[in-house]
């Protein structure tokens, strides 16, 4: 029996967001590797082994996964939102780098899926609908200084922003240096969005001004989205006009 | 009866990647409005009016779908990829803008979908498994000298770039213009890839160094993405890692 790997985007939270094509890929499986509260959106059924496993492991899930597929299994590592965005296709991949050579000939798929922050835009309007950065707030991977590097130029391009991991119990004074960046980059009137639990039943929206944003608004949870410089409110919603008149 | 209206995004192309959300809206809809091509992929039925139009009139589409509802239609204004990411979400609320005060009770929901680059980077590996930022490279709606501005930074700040209209017959020069900007900035080993009609029977994809891209390998119907400076080939993929080691 030939094996294969699919990295699988569930989206979000709400059912109704997953693809066929994911969904394809989950029936076909004979196991499904990942972090613990994703494996437990996917139906125990004979034939199938689910593999849960903790957070920040993602290399050794991902090698064990290929190890599974190299040994015949069919395999979905399933990952919230899409998996190649703040996810597991580049640990996929860098685990792939690391392994045997043999593995680099597996049928291996990144099966795309709703990312949180199109998500959350959707539900706020259309605050992307122009240019716009995603950065992940998070320094586990990368220097904080980096980041501050990035919240600048993204600011100065005159980009939209949607952040990912904003502020965690780890790191809660971090995200508070982001929003002061923000003001001095942006100013005070700025729109700053913060969802969290997007398309869950606990969902909650909340459009603010830097001016009026708290570090205490956002958690693990939370998207944050920042406008650009002609972001407004139209009714209940917030959106970027397509056009903008002059640089930046 | 009550109107309502969703900006549905339809995905790149593949049947298989349209959520469920996307399809119960089209299933309940009274009129389906859009640009004639994406209207072309909802099947006619008994009860459905399709209404297709030329591509450049987004706003007066959106302001007849407004209207439709208002009436107590049933809409879906169909969209590719996401609606949300250089489509028709944003026009949507610029019409809303415009028009009458009681349009802005209405029931207006935007249905998220599978946009383009986020299609090509799974198709292509992770190449945006890291911050990035998305930029519509056409000077319909802003100058191009805030175009090569955000090119700048977005190189400064390390991030990996994916790049909507890169091309067209009517401003065949200005990607040329693109490719220089990103050379002097990111140098010539940066990769770079060119994914054309993602996900559809004639999907190809092409990744070369940015010394080694032309023109030529871009038009309206190619995503484009670049890498930072850490994204490389493994086997036949192309991935971003997820950490970087300094600034920027």
């Amino acid at each position: 029996m030939s094996g294969w790997l699919a990295v699988a985007g569930l989206g979000p939270g709400d059912e109704a967001l997953v693809t066929a094509e994911v969904q394809a890929a989950l029936a076909a499986a004979t196991d499904v590797v990942g972090y613990t509260p994703y494996v437990a959106r996917v139906a125990p059924r004979p034939g199938l082994t689910l593999h849960p496993s903790d957070n920040r492991v993602e290399l050794e899930r991902a090698s064990h996964a290929l190890a599974l597929a190299a040994a015949g299994q069919g395999v979905v590592i399933v990952s919230s939102g899409d998996p190649g965005v703040f996810a597991m296709a580049s640990a996929l991949f860098e685990a792939l780098e690391q392994g045997p050579e043999e593995w680099r000939d597996l049928d291996i798929r990144i099966l795309p899926g709703i990312t949180a922050m199109l998500a959350a835009a959707a539900r706020l309007g259309a605050p992307l609908g122009h240019d716009f950065c995603a950065i992940n707030l998070s320094d586990n991977l990368k220097p904080w200084e980096t980041i501050e590097h990035r919240l600048r130029m993204a600011a100065r391009g005159g980009f939209a922003m949607a952040f990912y991991n904003p502020r965690s119990k780890s790191r809660p004074h971090q995200f508070a240096m982001a929003l002061e960046i923000l003001r001095a980059e942006c100013g005070d009137a700025r729109l700053i969005s913060f969802a969290r639990d997007v398309t869950k039943p606990e969902e909650r929206l909340e459009t603010v001004t830097l001016g009026e944003a708290r570090p205490e608004m956002a958690d693990m949870r939370t998207v944050v989205i920042v406008g650009n410089a002609q972001t407004r409110r139209v009714g209940r919603f917030v959106y970027t006009p397509r056009s903008t008149a002059g640089a930046p």
